[in-house]
């Protein structure tokens, strides 16, 4: 682990950069065709452009750089997942979902809008993810093109983010405990993580066996990532978090909060990030950016 | 072209076959979880098996089995574009989209179960089309993959599927001419229809070049099968169609209809048939059931 002073600065390079090159591969992939698709193509781009903290791109460039892969195509995979994690965002705040009004500090895709365009603007960057994957322009190698997709699908789909979601719903009114609660923020939130974990190594070619140690530390973030949110949502502010808060409490929802308590949550957070940390223990300094934002995730107020 | 017997029994053979191959597939593919997210793959199951005329399945087998190709692969890749159809009629009969309460002759998703689910559905449904063609079992070869990957992506986001969608909405408040009318229901139908015989092409290894005719015969039985929807809207019977007709007019939306009239409408939709077959004239008997379909297309009534 680098000391504090690297490692604010290495977050802060990161951050930075990872926010200038997705909006500019967003704007540069998504252009506004002379058309009636216009209102479409933009719908799109106010979802994606200028928001939100890039984290998914962020653990997929960090671990393929790692591995010493270009960063174009670490980005343009980044762009994908987080395709996929923005429609899922647009569909979640829909009224019948969620019904939120806020997202990244400005009004959601729906509310700017309308409900149709925001379904329609959800599934077009659904397809858009798998669009970017298959495009060689992400690897010249068509297996590891289809890798990306077969990862990002399972993980994106019944088997892993919607599945999730799917929980989620149905935890508004069952009682669920807490090993039922963990498959549930695995599947939501830790399964697209996980993938862009995965889609790092991928990029790389390294073989599936080389990628257990990556599986592990993804899986302990996903969880100190989810409880992080549960606690922003539990005493955060929604000016930082640029969306609403408390809505946990209010639905009374079962969260590892309320299944914890505060203290108990924060401290199991903290225990993951470490246990994370420590699956990189094979790695030396080329690690350094992964572990910063290991620590980032429990650390942040938004 | 075959007699009108042969050419009857060897449709309704086809459409036999298909319906109990997809459902089949279908059912072996989503088995229900023994968890909280069963009520997600019901709601995918009920919205895929046991019906529609599985249009584009058919097209994608007829065009693989015309090369050589094993029926189980083209199956997979059926029910790869069978899984975005059903997904977008889902998010289509929404009430923030047609707001439709039949389907296939039984209530739409979300009557049948909720609003969320049958988003939740829908995006499942989309990713798993994606999974589905990432699986070797559709094909061994990781570039005949990610080519049903692309097609697939491009056919049914902003530039495919959805594209059009979003000029079906602009339609409801603007005046749109001839072609652009063409434009929109090229996208909105036919390039999902071009995109089953295309995948067909591509599970056969026909490269790019060899698919020029086939392109061309989708392209004008896409468009036929859409003036035919406009004929079964205005003139058809809801119990035939399995559900909502009359809805065009009703909504005052512009369709080819409106713009030719029904009978300048029904011999544009016969001559791009003929056209459509004439695409086909270098194949010989075993380009058959595609020329029955081409026809089947514009003669059906539901």
């Amino acid at each position: 682990m680098p000391d504090s002073v690297v490692a604010d600065e290495l977050l802060a390079d990161a951050l930075n950069r990872m926010a200038q090159d997705i909006d500019g591969a967003f704007d540069a992939l998504l252009p506004v065709p002379d058309d009636a698709r216009a209102r479409l193509i933009e719908a799109m781009r106010y979802a994606v452009i200028g928001g939100g903290k890039r984290m998914r791109p962020l653990l997929l460039a960090a671990t393929a750089e790692m591995y010493g892969v270009a960063r174009d195509a670490a980005i343009r995979a980044g762009v994908a997942i987080e395709a996929i994690h923005a429609y899922s965002l647009i569909h979640d705040d829909l009224p019948c979902m969620d019904d939120d009004a806020l997202r990244h500090g400005k009004p959601t895709l729906h509310v700017a809008f309308d409900e149709a365009t925001a379904v329609l603007a959800g599934d077009a960057l659904h397809a858009f993810a798998f669009e970017i994957l298959s495009d060689p322009a992400v690897s010249a190698d068509p297996f590891t093109r289809i890798e990306l997709v077969r990862i990002l699908g399972e993980a994106s789909g019944s088997r892993g983010m919607a599945g999730g979601q799917m929980m989620d719903l149905v935890a508004e009114t069952s009682e669920f405990d807490l090993p039922t609660i963990t498959r549930l923020q695995q599947l939501k939130t830790g399964a697209l993580l996980g993938a862009a974990v995965e889609m790092g190594a991928i990029l790389a070619h390294v073989p599936p066996e080389g990628r257990t140690h990556l599986r592990g530390f993804a899986r302990d973030i996903g969880l100190a990532f989810q409880i992080a949110d549960d606690l922003i949502d539990f005493d955060g502010s929604a000016e930082l978090a640029g969306k609403a808060v408390g809505k946990d409490s209010k639905a009374g929802k079962q969260t590892f909060l309320t299944l914890l308590g505060a203290d108990r949550a924060r401290e199991q957070a903290r225990m993951l990030v470490d246990q994370a940390i420590a699956h990189l223990a094979d790695h030396g300094k080329e690690a350094d950016l992964l572990r910063v934002l290991a620590r980032y995730i429990t650390e942040r107020d938004h």
